[in-house]
């Protein structure tokens, strides 16, 4: 596995961080979760199921769990020990609480100078708003994407998926790798930061460009892209189909399908700018045509005419759907004692190491005596 | 600079790989980005500001533009070239074209048995799908993460921002970087893919899980969280707050501020799976106490009691924020020619090698003659 020999010391909980040691975990890390005694908070959200939280086993595959009460010296000194043997250490503390502990930067220097230090927050260490607490929620209010995110008639909406969570944890595994790549080259760590609010304000995309391009502050248009017609959903026979044509190569594809091409010479819809402007008489004319056929049909031949299309599924849609079974994105994990768990796959495709499975998510404390008894023996 | 002397490819356009190749860009990364000789029609797209589109500018600074038409053989050969030379090839076509190209994965193993072959695509390339068209807004329809987003009274909402193509970007950077450790140890290459609709599948984190876990498939909830109460939006003197205690510490920490903690005591009130069912009630006492005095008075005082508190603000608001300002999320880049351009910044942040500006985005085939001079010279 690609990332096999690499020791990653977990002190994150909840979500963020355990996202990004799982991505560093599909691929062969050696993740050693540090639970206090209690364990992390998730082991008890969501259903649970035989003993078990599916959301907790999810998040935490491919991870050893150590017990260690950091409130207690000897524990404290233990993980030294455990710090002295790993690449990298990830916390998702508020900022200053490590270095309460004891673990400021110039002491997990001392006790390893090739240690990298990665930490996902909520607003990033530098700041006004540096020591307060953060959630997705929260991220998602403060970043701007809830301004944007919605009908235009309606209230801000956040997005359903805790996206600021799983964005900061992916920046974060992205970062320690190249954090670690450049340690190839300098022998030394470094700290790598990344915040649930500055993750998501990158991925504004073109609201973001557009807003600083014309000063003008993007609203929301719903299922409407902004700068892109027609675009959207539009009715079926039986349902609602989503077509995308990105330019006009892709909307002339489009409208040939539905024998609409005429309307391109017609100039209230002859370029983007004008379909803009007509956007709602241009999409009544395409839902004339769209509602004679079938939702399959649409999907069949508007793609084949190189348009992309597709429809909205549900979640029970989606992990059955044909493709999203062909991509191994649902797998069944077995769980030695709280049975088979089932999960989505990995996203990232690696041909020759891929991604896997090496061990389902652990048990409380499982690997504490097999750790910490090895810990003289671990290569430095 | 962490990726300093990484000879990356660069064969995407539009968004989600050229994103990936920004990010490994922004980190010191050489990226060549061939153009056919109209260039990325994301150069023609969004406002233009003194013959710039600012969205290309964002997505493509830190980047070398080399012309080449892959429809002429003398260029193709140049290609091969460049090849050989480069660490890491990324690409956006859909699954097969690049063989037809020529540049299936034995001729690329022949030109450079190290170099890492990625690929973006909307499917991935197993499966019924792989051979269609996709967009963001495909994606996020096929992912299931539209029939989970948006007001539980309204149709599906797609995310404003384009995130299945922002977050395929930034897995396949990740997973270069995997592909780059690995290569570390073994001295050779591999394929690296990642799809818009399974970036988006990975990322549906506890609303995947339950799903699984209980067979139910989950609605829509608007700003409601559907497993924490209480949670959401709520009214203040002057506006609204986003309030998140994702525990019962911080739900008490919350009530404790507004003098309401003795709800807790109330069998209505006392769990999070009592407040599930009495969300209605449960925020209409929230509401009568906070809609009595300001957003900023609540923000304050619900941060101070170390419960995570903060507002929706827009895109406006969010760029001219002291806590994103002191995150440099907001940079100003001079572009010879064209002016001044206004970007976000860098979510990642490594604290001795850290990202940075090293050139504008390019005009376009502005490197071609420096690159293909200097092909010979180029140490494989």
């Amino acid at each position: 596995m690609p990332l096999k020999g690499l020791r990653v010391v977990d002190l994150t909980r909840i979500l963020a961080g355990p996202f990004c040691t799982q991505l560093l975990a599909d691929l062969g890390a050696e993740i050693i979760k540090i639970e206090g005694p209690d364990g992390d908070p998730v082991r008890q959200q969501g259903a649970i199921v035989n003993g078990l939280s599916w959301y907790f086993a999810q998040f935490n595959r491919n991870k050893k769990s150590v017990v260690l009460n950091l409130y207690d010296d000897d524990d404290k000194s233990t993980l030294s020990h455990l710090l002295e043997t790993a690449d990298v250490l990830v916390e998702n503390f508020r900022p200053g609480i490590l270095s309460d502990m004891g673990f400021g930067p110039r002491e997990l220097e001392r006790l390893n100078p090739r240690l990298i230090h990665a930490s996902v927050n909520g607003y990033g260490t530098v700041g006004p708003y540096a020591d307060r607490p953060s959630f997705d929620f929260i991220a998602q209010a403060m970043s701007g994407f809830m301004s944007v995110n919605g009908p235009p008639d309606g209230e801000p909406q956040r997005a359903a998926p805790p996206l600021s969570d799983l964005i900061a944890g992916l920046y974060c595994a992205f970062g320690i790798l190249a954090a670690l790549h450049e340690r190839g080259n300098s022998g030394i760590g470094q700290q790598v930061e990344t915040s649930l609010t500055g993750g998501l304000v990158s991925m504004l995309a073109y609201l973001s460009a557009e807003y600083f391009a014309t000063g003008e502050i993007p609203k929301r248009t719903g299922n409407d892209h902004p700068i892109v017609s027609p675009y959207g959903l539009f009715r079926a026979k039986d349902g609602m189909i989503a077509v995308a044509p990105s330019t006009d190569v892709y909307v002339e594809r489009f409208l040939e399908v539905l024998d609409l091409e005429d309307l391109l010479a017609d100039p209230r819809y002859s370029t983007n700018s004008e379909r803009l402007l007509h956007r709602n008489t241009l999409s009544q004319c395409i839902n004339d045509v769209t509602c004679l056929r079938s939702v399959a049909h649409w999907i069949t031949a508007i793609n084949n005419a190189g348009c992309p299309c597709g429809r909205v599924m549900d979640l029970g849609e989606v992990f059955e759907d044909p493709q999203i079974l062909a991509q191994e994105m649902v797998i069944d994990v077995p769980h030695p004692g709280h049975g088979s768990v089932r999960m989505t796959g990995f996203p990232v495709k690696l041909s020759r190491t891929p991604a896997g499975i090496q061990r389902p998510a652990p048990d409380l404390g499982a690997d504490t005596e097999d750790i910490l008894s090895n810990l003289d023996q671990h290569p430095l």
